[in-house]
Formats: structure tokens, C-alpha cells, sequence
């Protein structure tokens, strides 16, 4: 399965060194790990134990990758403009597309390039970041769920899953797409911006008490939106977040990437974890008060810089 | 009426100013502005018209004053712990004591000390900020309104309105002081803690039309939670609202005492502000999901500090 990984973050390196890993001819668009990965390969540090592809196929644009069985898109979300000319010249009348980006609406813009049968997409629970130049760093998690777009797609997808499964990865094919998204909202909606906001992590945030309210307060608000949606079986509320909860009392420390965006100063995903499913929560007229609120300030601050 | 100043910020100098201006005894007791108003006087900058008091009677410690007539206290609400002592020397079987501070819980807490008769409380519609030492600047309002604690301090709480208009205040005696204690809610609960958490003045905040919405959101939770206590006749609330964002329209980059706090690294009126207001909506089962939200940041911050 000859694979490009677009918008190689932390992300992107990670799965596509673990399919090289297991035997996949993996393509890599890289900006700025270009040159470390070119001479010393890619590093990966990983809770499951350290590994060193020291040959790794890395590309400075998309065009001489030339078309691949398998597109995986990893880029931010704040980028989806730069998507359609980057996969022009990878697309064959066959190749599949899946988007591990955050969040809604990723789907429906490949859809305008792409036809719908082809598009997959899929959420990671991933704790990752990038590392010095070369090297990706795999603190925890990892384990990927992937679903079709439209129901002809679905063959596609537990193809692709099975591929991914063979290369080592813990990747479950999933009949409703959108309800796995919204579950990975239920954790990135309160998290990824309460962290930014704050500058806090995810330990620091769910030890102070009040705070760890207005996150489960938050998680249920997205999950009663997602509850609102046509999603196939309804999403339980208590004991979903009871368990993303305790998974996340387990994150030591971990600073989701809107955290490290706000920190360096790039673009935050609002549109896609935030406009999108409060557009979806107000069509379906569920009230999402404290999701407003905390997407109207980490959009004030976003007109800052 | 001989007076004394318990808290002399903004509120308090430029209150006691306008007292002594008006020909009462008003006696300060000052920390900060001691040595300047005791070499120079007091200087107000108002957009009424500047004046100068070459000579005030300032004092470090409240035994210097004696008994009073009437306390008007202004210290920010944690400092309230510190209420009880300093008033000890200015209490006469007669005296009254006002409090302008801002919130809810603060007369209940001079009535462990005070007959529940004597006691008043007030809300200042007040821009002014401290200058530099012996200095306070008006920068916009000032109307009061002024009520008893309980109805038999009713006949008390005209006098002192009437002492103050004499002294050429605004100031409006009113029956139903909780009322007007929630009606500044209005106004403090999202201006002063979005102010305070953002780092932005209110011109920034409603130049926004997220934030300018949030605001509104928040105003409406406050409203409610106002309508659901023992008051006297129901706020109109969209009449009230529409009147509180025209005024705060007018307040050119008005900075509120909590945003000036945070920004000097002071403590925040968070109990009084926000705490009880919160218990008090929990209580009547009232929801205030953004109240909450916004009072978990500014809490996780002060932690911080």
C-alpha cells in the first residue's frame, strides 16, 4: 500500500514511521524536518520502545511522489487550503484519502475534490509531539479508529484498516464515522482549548476542582450535541466521559497541540473543533453555553496576534 | 455629618472628596496616598471639573479618627477579615456604616458586628481609578444608590442620601437594596471578570461580537438568578441589558478595578463577586453555566499567583 503522509506533525511522522515500520512504502511531505530526516532519518521515541528509520522517502512538495494507493492527511485544519493542490498529483483513479484531521468538516471539503466513496476518515487517540527536527516523540495512546464517509465506502475502509493492523497499529474500522468524531470531541473540545486558554496541561487542569466541573460540564454538552445528530446507536453520556476522564488522569503532563500552537504562536483549529459542531449543536438545538464561551475567547485572542 | 473613609481606593477618595467639597468632616484612612495627601492634598481629576483639597484630615489607623457619624466603607472585599478591627474605634451607639463594596455578602458580614438597623449598603455606578499618589481620577458616572439592610434602617438610609445630594452627589435612596445589589451584577459579572481574565478593556470586549454576545449571555444568566430572589418587583431584563451595553458603549476603554487588579498581581473580588452570587442562583436552581465557567478560570489564576 504505497502511502503519502500530508502535514507531517507529530501526527503525520508517527503513523507513517509506524507503517514504514511494518513494511509499507511510506512517502513523507516534509517543510521543516526535510533536512534532519534526509541525512539522519526519522527518530521515533516511543512508550512502547524507541525506534530509527534510517532511510525514510521525504519530499519537499507533492509532485514527485507521483499518485500512491493511500493519501493520509495529517495536516492542521487552519491549512485545508493548502490540501487540494498538495494532493493533486498523488491522486490515481483508485487512491483512497483518509483524514486524521481534528474535529468536523474535513471530510466534506476532500468531498469537493475527491469522489465520496474514496474518503475515509478517522480520529487518533494519540498523545504525540514533535521533538528536535527528525525526531517524533510517542508519549502515550495511539490507537486509531477509521470509518467511510458514505457507506460505499466501507469496504475500502476495513481494507485499509486491516493494512494498518498488519503494520503493527491498533486501528479499528468503524461503520459511523461521525459518531467517532464526536466522541474524540467530547475530549478535544474541552481540553484542546481550555489548554490553550490557560496554558495549562491536562494534569494541571483536571487537579483543580472547579475546573475539572466545567470540563465534565463541557463534555456533556458535546456529547448531548452529538446525541442530537444522526448518529446510528446514542453515544452513553456518564460512562463515556467517566472513562475519557480517567484516561486523561493517566496523560502525565500531556499538553495537547493547541496548547503548543497557542504557545508559539500559530493558528488554532477553531473552525474545525469549534464553528463546525456549535453550527451542528444549534441546528439541532442543543445548548452549548460554556463551549461558546470558551471558543469566544480563544477566538479574541486569536485577533491578537 | 463627621465621616470616615474605611478603604480609600478610587471609590473612597473619590467619594470622601466630593463629601468634603460638599463641607462635611470627612476623615480617610489611607495607606498608599498617606504622605502625598498629607504634603499636598488631594487631587481629583474629574470629568466634572478638577479640584484640589489643600487640607485633609488623613490617618494611618482608624483610633486616630474616634467615633463617626457615618463609616463608609470601600475596601475591596478580601480585605474584608480586616473590616471588624479597624472599625472598632469609629463605632458610636448612633453611627451608621455604609458599604460600597462590590457584590453580595458584604453587609451580612458587618452585621456580625453592627445592629442590623444601622447598616446600609450602596452600588456606585463609578469609573475612577487611583492616579498617582494623592491623586484619583474620574474618569465617568458616579450616580449612587443607596438602601437600608433591613426596613427599619429605611428612615436612616434617606438621611445620608440626603446629606450626600446636599454635598452635591447623585444619590438615590432606595428600599429594595438586593435589588440593586443584583442589578450591578449586571454590569460586574462579565465586565469585570472578562476584563480581568482577558487583559482587555471593555471597549475591546464589545468591539468583539462574539465576546459582545457572550457578555450579553452572561448578563441574561445574572438577570435570571436576580428574578428567582426576594426582590421587591422583577428586573425587565432585556430593557436593563440594553441599557447596561449602551452605557458601557459610552465608557471610552474603561478599565474595571478587577482588570487593574489582576494586572498588578493583587487578589480578586472573586467571593463576592462571584461565589456567592453563584451559591445564591444554585440555591433558586437558576442555571449560570458561563458565570461558573468564567469564575473557574479566574479562580485557576489566582491559584497561579
Amino acid at each position: 500500500m504505497r502511502t503519502a503522509i500530508i502535514g507531517a506533525g507529530a501526527l503525520g511522522l508517527y503513523y507513517g514511521a509506524r507503517l514504514q515500520q511494518g513494511g509499507e512504502e511510506v512517502h513523507f511531505l516534509l517543510r521543516r524536518d526535510y533536512d534532519a530526516v534526509m541525512s539522519h532519518g526519522l527518530q521515533v521515541k516511543s512508550i512502547d520502545g524507541d525506534f530509527h528509520l534510517p532511510t525514510v522517502h521525504g519530499h519537499r512538495k507533492t509532485d514527485t511522489i507521483g499518485t500512491v494507493d493511500l493519501i493520509l492527511i495529517g495536516l492542521k485544519t487552519f491549512d485545508n487550503d493548502r490540501i487540494h493542490s498538495l494532493i493533486a498529483p498523488l491522486v490515481g483513479p483508485e487512491t483512497t484519502i483518509l483524514t486524521l484531521q481534528n474535529g468536523l468538516g474535513n471530510e466534506e471539503y476532500l468531498a469537493k475534490q475527491i469522489p465520496t466513496g474514496r474518503i475515509l476518515g478517522g480520529v487518533a487517540f494519540l498523545c504525540a509531539n514533535r521533538g528536535e527536527p527528525g525526531t517524533v516523540q510517542h508519549l502515550g495512546q495511539g490507537a486509531l479508529r477509521i470509518g467511510p464517509f458514505c457507506p460505499e465506502g466501507a469496504n475500502r475502509c476495513q481494507k485499509v484498516a486491516d493494512a494498518f493492523s498488519r503494520a503493527g497499529l491498533t486501528c479499528e474500522a468503524v461503520a459511523d464515522l461521525l459518531k467517532a468524531r464526536w466522541e474524540k470531541l467530547i475530549w478535544n473540545i474541552p481540553f484542546n482549548g481550555l489548554c490553550a486558554l490557560t496554558g495549562r496541561d491536562v494534569t494541571a487542569l483536571l487537579s483543580d476542582p472547579p475546573i475539572r466541573r466545567e470540563i465534565t460540564e463541557m463534555m456533556i454538552e458535546v456529547a448531548t450535541a452529538a446525541n442530537a445528530q444522526q448518529i446510528s446507536t446514542p453515544i452513553d453520556t456518564a460512562t463515556f466521559i467517566a472513562r475519557m476522564l480517567a484516561v486523561t488522569d493517566s496523560m502525565n503532563h500531556y499538553q495537547p497541540s493547541m496548547m503548543i500552537d497557542r504557545a508559539n504562536g500559530r493558528p488554532l483549529e477553531l473552525e474545525s473543533i469549534y464553528v463546525e459542531p456549535l453550527r451542528r449543536a444549534l441546528a439541532a438545538e442543543v445548548a452549548t453555553p460554556r463551549i461558546e464561551l470558551l471558543h469566544a475567547l480563544l477566538s479574541l485572542d486569536e485577533k491578537k496576534s
